[in-house]
């Protein structure tokens, strides 16, 4: 649908110049030097001729065939170019011209004309406030930008033109292959979402990697990108991940979660695999690109050297990877294969007199043993042999297998040619081996993702939707959450003391007693909860105390009451939260409860709906699934009962929308069987 | 002293060849090629000259002037020779060749005699199994690597001959410029230390680094390290940092603290700065021997792209960095000096139009606004004018200021000149923002460090040494302690439950009981702890319960009775240990104290004796210690009494070196001006 950017049957550049200079220049020439084998029109009233293109005085006079314009003319003319396209049946137009949403008012309404003009032609546009397309196959370049990079199979959308403009030139230093680049600019039309899903239908894109500031409408972006990465690795680099300062929230949850973690947890959820850095974003990319992926952690590290095999093992380790033990039989075939000084233990040292030949034997060798998942060659430059050789063999050994292999042939000034090699088998390399880790390990997280997609997901059980719809209209989140199955101690409500006092009795001692006001947020602040009463004499005194509090610190407090609950045995903390992210929707916030969340921020994240299994992948993460296994000396809690409630407060966060805010904290949770009672609620509609 | 290693009078090789192919060719090739101005001996009894020059049958011909001798016959050999080099008055010799202790037992002893016979002579020998030394402004090169950097202020020193190799590739590709360059081989005798010792008197090298993968003497190095960090900066990429495996240990401390901790622990101590990575080692490099150092964290961006400079802040956050406010002069100055839709607010965005002399002014007024402690400097490619002029304006505004600039010209295919340029003038580059913020951070680390060797120690005062001698003897560690002024609560042992609850009654009700045993080392474990007995009949039960609970997990467990203690109120439990090193000796662990310590791992490690200073700075690291500060509804405890113990156990440490494990866990803290008291100690000696 969007192929027309990429492959146009022919191409109008309005507002070309002759002017070398100008962006209206830098198009046409970019248009032929870069071969693009269809008609190029440059359209310009006061020229004749353009880089030997004859020129037309209105895009309305372009002779057919042309499906796609690009318009370079100042702001205030793009409307009525876009408008002429639309007459002259052009469907396709690239609006590079800055001065639209990015500039103020004026520009924004400017932008608001644009997108009704295209609607109304039916146009699908690209920009304003871009830099334009690049496919390297057809080929077509229809930005100003100098230089093109080499074909290849990675795909770049990217929501900042400068970070495009970059991109091209270092590809292009580097010796990186690219299938197809695009910048987005202003997306009044066409989005990163629609840009990614086309990407999947290119056939020369292996990989899609994008560069983006935010996205316009979060669920959508989710599903088309895990449609996307179901096919074809999808890599982002997130620009703009800093929080810039605190907001005014009511619960842990909301001051826990900020929208860094949204983007995290919904990029985890659909399968992006999210880069630190451009650099990573790349190498990520080319062995994606390249290589099949890991079905496990365990590397073996093939090497000429100790020193840089190391340092790979450190950054492996690091990244939770792990050295592959290696059977006997492959030690016993090494043996006689490589110098007696060498070393047929992971790491596997061939030492520095040892020839391509060697590599090749000890590489097939180490591919074809079971406990390899994947390998990785190094070579510290040597005098011994050319690397271009060693770059050979690499590659034609790693093509007879079904394991990523990964290279390092060391160095930069010699190694050249042996990196033209390696590009062309599809073989990635690194000028030094740490980097190799951080790749290893994005290819093994899209494995496991992959294969987390073919778990399958139970519906939940015992849901009282009407009771639950009642409770949200008188905001009482204890009804809501029991409406949803989640349990709570028994507990009953007083205004008085000697009310209290009766509801304790029918309860039984000992009880706890909690404040309840909608002024009081964090109530074990303010002396708001007290523990263990165990008799009336307690329970009076106790009420007394918890009001004289209340109005000493605020006299104006709403009191509705104290709450009288059963004092429920020792176990597990565990804090459940939900919070409505704006981009994403649901974000549910899973860890270690208390009055110290923020300051221990031993919690994980996730976008609701949660299966049993993603609940339980949640937990597995914070320190208090852990502990909720059972630790030393302190006994395993319900895990069941937990993930249950998780699950059930996530599903409340995908019914009902219009929570905000909602936090079970601390979630109690007894020995296994005995199941997870929230002792505290919080939320926000 | 080992200044002829760099800048010889003249220079024999042993070993030198006619057939390229041989490393004894090379050494002779890399002499004369690089231009090393005096004379160049080839020895070699079978040829009359070598690339032209005469050569000599013995070491023992060779005329004057010769200091110098690099030896590249097989192993069998090399004694010998140095012997020769040793009569003919040669007092430095580089071994190349290997098969020596890397090779095993022969090797070994071969080893041994090769620095017998080197110390009969005085010779002070590189190697062997090295690469030999590099001074690119001598210039002298005694390595058979092919190439050599450009003349340059880093110092270069490495464990690895392989890194060594890598690293003289890789810098000749990426233009980087390196003063010394040195490998050191088996270090029989000159080792990292010395060489880091010596490159502090080379004039041209302004920033030292280091390959290193573990040190002979930690105490030694820590010692030098520290005398060469407060002249030049002195960055150390360490390999083998993994630890292998899990050791049998006796406290939380031992299990907690591995060897990689305490090199981090030392460097830090030291004013090493500690790079992950080679890349991050060059970058900082670079950074360090051109740049100024900052004075605070507060950073100016300075940019012509949206995209970059959101990629730098997200860095610059995510390493404590902040962006500088800006003062309303500043704002005020730029405003109609850039383009009126461009940001005078930091990032300071001055558009894709905006050429080099905007970014002058820009950059002028950003480093002399008072708020900003570091500039960094974007220029996404553009077409509007050459990157080199924005080079040039950038080193020659940077060169007027005392504080760091930092440039990332980006992109590569176009922007080389640039690059030369700006290492010219000193500004280092990156081809994208965000390696920037480690750069930065690690400068502002440096600083710190340096500011912090200002502080005054104060000694301490209460320490009985003689009591403490008796107590070690005896293994008592909380006789030791008490003999350092740690304190403990009260307490007695008790054989029999008769005698336990005479004791309890003599403290006073309620008390804790402990059993002593050297067989159980985690108490709480097996029951061996009962908490909070109000009365006598608690006491007699607890006795035999804990008794037989001993008996019945192990029956011949040695038992030397149970401790009777008075019960403690609430307050903070902090962990403090104690580990031998076998590097670094001494090392301080401080934390959350408990059962859970290895599950929350909330520490941070130094080495001891620490001051004050020094343990205040380490408990702020740590959860715990915010907490010990007051936290929300949880009160404060008494820091000064936590560091004071910190301090006294780091000072037990240093005194002792027999001691292998000492631990108080849990250091019981009490409210501001009540103490901490030790609850529970353990030690191995």
């Amino acid at each position: 649908m969007l192929e027309a950017f990429f492959k146009p049957k022919g191409v109008a550049i309005i507002g070309a110049s002759r002017d070398p200079h100008k962006l209206g220049y830098g198009v046409v020439r970019n248009l032929t030097e870069f071969r693009y084998k269809g008609p190029v029109y440059p359209v310009n009233a006061s020229a004749s001729e353009i880089l030997g293109l004859t020129c037309y005085p209105s895009v309305s006079q372009v002779p057919d065939p042309v499906d796609l314009a690009i318009i370079v003319v100042p702001a205030p003319n793009v409307v009525e170019m876009v408008d002429l396209c639309g007459k002259r049946g052009i469907k396709y137009v690239i609006v590079t011209s800055g001065g639209f949403g990015e500039t103020g008012e004026e520009g924004k309404a400017r932008e608001r004309l644009l997108k009704l003009t295209a609607d109304k032609h039916s146009i699908r546009l690209i920009g304003p406030n871009c830099i334009g397309s690049i496919d390297t196959h057809t080929p077509l370049n229809t930005t100003f930008v100098m230089g093109m990079p080499i074909p290849g199979d990675i795909g770049f959308t990217s929501q900042s033109g400068a970070m495009v403009a970059a991109v091209i030139d270092w590809a292009r230093g580097a010796g990186i292959g690219f299938s197809r680049i695009v910048s987005l600019g202003n997306q009044v039309d066409v989005t990163e979402r629609e840009m990614i899903a086309s990407m999947v239908n290119d056939p020369h894109t292996k990989v899609i990697t994008a560069y983006v500031e935010g996205v316009s409408n979060g669920r959508e972006f989710m599903a088309i990108a895990e449609e996307a990465a179901r096919k074809k690795p999808l890599i982002v680099l997130k620009g703009g991940t800093g929080e810039g300062g605190a907001k005014a929230v009511a619960s842990h949850t909301g001051s826990l979660a900020g929208s860094a973690d949204a983007y995290r947890a919904a990029f985890h959820r659909s399968g992006i695999l999210t880069a630190t850095t451009m650099e990573e974003l790349f190498d990520w990319a080319r062995a994606l690109a390249w290589q099949p992926l890991p079905k496990g952690n365990r590397i073996a590290v093939l090497t000429n050297a100790g020193g840089p095999a190391i340092l790979a093992v450190d950054a492996l380790e690091a990244s939770g990877l792990k050295l592959a033990p290696l059977t006997e039989a492959t030690r016993a075939h090494l043996k006689p294969r490589i110098p007696a000084a060498g070393s047929v233990n992971n790491p596997v040292d061939v030492l520095a007199g040892s020839g391509p030949a060697t590599y090749a034997l000890a590489l097939d060798t180490l591919l074809s043993d079971p406990t390899v998942d994947a390998a990785i060659v190094i070579q510290a430059p040597q005098d011994w042999f050319l690397p271009e050789s060693l770059a050979e063999v690499i590659g034609e050994v790693a093509a007879n297998h079904k394991k990523p292999v990964l290279a390092a042939i060391m160095g930069m000034a010699s190694v050249q040619k042996a990196l033209e090699i390696l590009h062309r088998k599809k073989v990635p390399n690194f000028a030094f081996p740490e980097r190799m880790a951080s790749t290893l390990k994005a290819m093994l997280n899209r494995y496991h993702w992959l294969e987390s997609q073919r778990e399958s997901h139970i519906s939940l059980s015992g849901i009282d939707h009407l009771e639950a719809q009642s409770a949200i209209y008188h905001q009482d989140f204890v009804r809501l959450m029991e409406a949803y199955g989640i349990r709570f101690p028994a507990f009953e409500l007083a205004q008085t003391a000697k009310m209290a006092a009766a509801k304790a009795s029918q309860i039984g001692y000992p009880v706890v007693m909690k404040l309840i006001s909608p002024d009081f947020t964090h109530k074990s602040d303010v002396g708001g909860v007290l523990l263990n009463l165990k008799t009336q004499d307690d329970v009076l005194q106790g009420f007394d105390a918890i009001m004289n509090m209340a109005k000493m610190i605020r006299s104006d407090a709403r009191i509705e009451g104290v709450l009288i609950q059963k004092m429920m045995p020792k176990g597990h903390e565990i804090l459940v939260g939900l919070k409505q992210d704006a981009q994403f929707g649901p974000l549910i916030v899973v860890g270690t409860g208390g009055v110290e969340v923020e300051l221990v921020r031993d919690v994980a994240m996730g976008i609701a709906p949660l299966s049993h299994q993603q609940a339980t992948e949640l937990l597995g993460r914070t320190i208090a699934g852990k502990r909720l296994n059972g630790w030393r000396s302190i006994p395993p809690g319900d895990w069941n009962a937990v993930t249950d409630a998780v699950v059930r407060l996530s599903q409340i966060g995908a019914d009902f929308p219009e929570i905000k805010e909602l936090e079970i904290n601390p979630l109690l949770v007894l020995d296994p069987g005995n199941g997870a009672f929230a002792l505290d609620v919080r939320g926000v509609i």
